[in-house]
């Protein structure tokens, strides 16, 4: 079930459709995956939700120990679960046999400035519109790809797509929060019926209300972003990543968001 | 450009996030592709929109060579347009190297009964949401295989897709046609934002345009169907498929469906 990074079979449905699901998981220098279970929860609910089966402990086991031996030191593992070859169009086949798949690649290079200062963000022209599967990391990105895309025309750093009524859902590959007056706050991914659930997001929402730091998550106006101290976006590959300038607006880095930038760089510390 | 229908670079962005366009070609008994220029054009119509180059037309010639060559007679060539591997994440390569790939495979079997008598149709549950690509045929088909599974768990043959406001759009792999007393009628997809603009859909709409028969094209609400006298569905594999039953509505096949059936029946007729 688990194969080298090498060749697919052309007919897999995750080719056909983005009939699958992924995960992108942060590697320690010492080989270690810190939120490991968090990305295994959610690889296993995407997969249920496309009713696809979810490989064996031992086979996603193998597949992660082959890729920590190509990484060789700290990276980046996707691993692809998709549902195989078979059915008749777009009809999933009644007992697929998935293929899971790993991949390997450097960390990301930010510079330390914009980790410490902020990125720029701009403000993507395509609104993100709800999705039958949406929370879950399935393979049917054009939209995120989409507005990468214009990101990289733009000259931002990053995009943040906003719902159709034009509130603030999330970055292209990132989530969204802001520290306001009275707290964090991050958008209901669930209400607005799309985006992705990042595993750092969830992460980082246990983490704050174990230390019992209020926690909004709602659906806001773009505007009420102005009146936030500070705005960051996280993934589990970078981690906390301050924005110091969206559209018109700009932030400082609050210490507040410093801190929690600290606490999930030590996550992933050798 | 082209490749054997066997394995592909699993790091081809096709995969990754459905980063590419299709086509559903069928085949004549003789070797010949009667709608391909309308699949040609909207292949590029859509790797246009995508930013993916369109490959050289002798590449697309050779493919198709090399697949009616696999066919030997009857059948049905797909044709996958990918973005290839590379880029950064979700961004695309600023110089891409598209993969071209075939596969071929059988006519779907339709009972002549189906045909001649139409087909059960259900109402899928979840709306079909607009789309940043809305018409083309990308590869993000989430939404079609799971409207698909819904279909075959009920029992229908075929589904139909409703916006988020009930207006029927079309159907997981069809599209939707009605007749009134007044004439044609399908819906007006690039209105909703969603769907796919099927090459069969255009010919239809091209055909009964050349006759002065008159067509309207708008997003009407679910309950209008009841007042046709015939539905159908059509694409560029199966052609005209009536249906004689959705939901609490049941329909008679009109002579003029069976006129239109019997006038795309003979474009592929040996």
């Amino acid at each position: 079930m688990s194969r080298w990074p090498s060749m697919l079979d052309s007919r897999d449905r995750g080719l056909a459709y983005g009939d699958g699901v992924f995960e992108t998981l942060r590697v320690t220098a010492e080989g270690r995956i810190p939120l490991l279970p968090l990305h295994l929860a959610r690889l296993e609910q995407g997969a249920c939700a496309l009713g696809i089966p979810m490989p064996e402990p031992a086979c996603v086991d193998q597949a992660l120990q082959q890729a920590g031996i190509a990484l060789a030191g700290a990276g980046v593992i996707k691993l692809q679960l998709t549902r195989g070859a078979g059915g008749r169009g777009y009809l999933p086949p009644a007992h697929p046999k998935p293929n899971l798949l790993w991949q390997t690649s450097d960390l990301p290079v930010w510079q330390e400035q914009d980790r410490r200062d902020g990125i720029v963000m701009g403000l993507c022209s395509q609104p993100l519109y709800p999705d039958v599967l949406a929370g879950h990391k399935h393979l049917n990105r054009l939209p995120q790809v989409m507005a990468r895309a214009e990101v990289a025309r733009q000259g931002w750093q990053e995009g943040l797509l906003l719902s159709s009524r034009r509130q603030p859902l999330e970055a292209t590959a990132m989530n969204l929060f802001a520290r306001f007056d009275e707290g964090w706050w991050t958008p209901d991914l669930a209400a607005a019926g799309c985006g992705v659930g990042g595993v750092m997001r969830r992460w980082l929402l246990a983490d704050l209300a174990s230390r019992g730091e209020p926690v909004s998550c709602d659906l806001r106006p773009l505007s009420q972003l102005c009146h936030a101290q500070g705005v960051f976006l996280s993934n589990s590959v970078v981690g906390v990543l301050p924005v110091r300038k969206l559209a018109q607006w700009q932030w400082a880095v609050p210490d507040s968001v410093r801190v929690l930038q600290a606490r999930v760089d030590a996550l992933f510390a050798a």
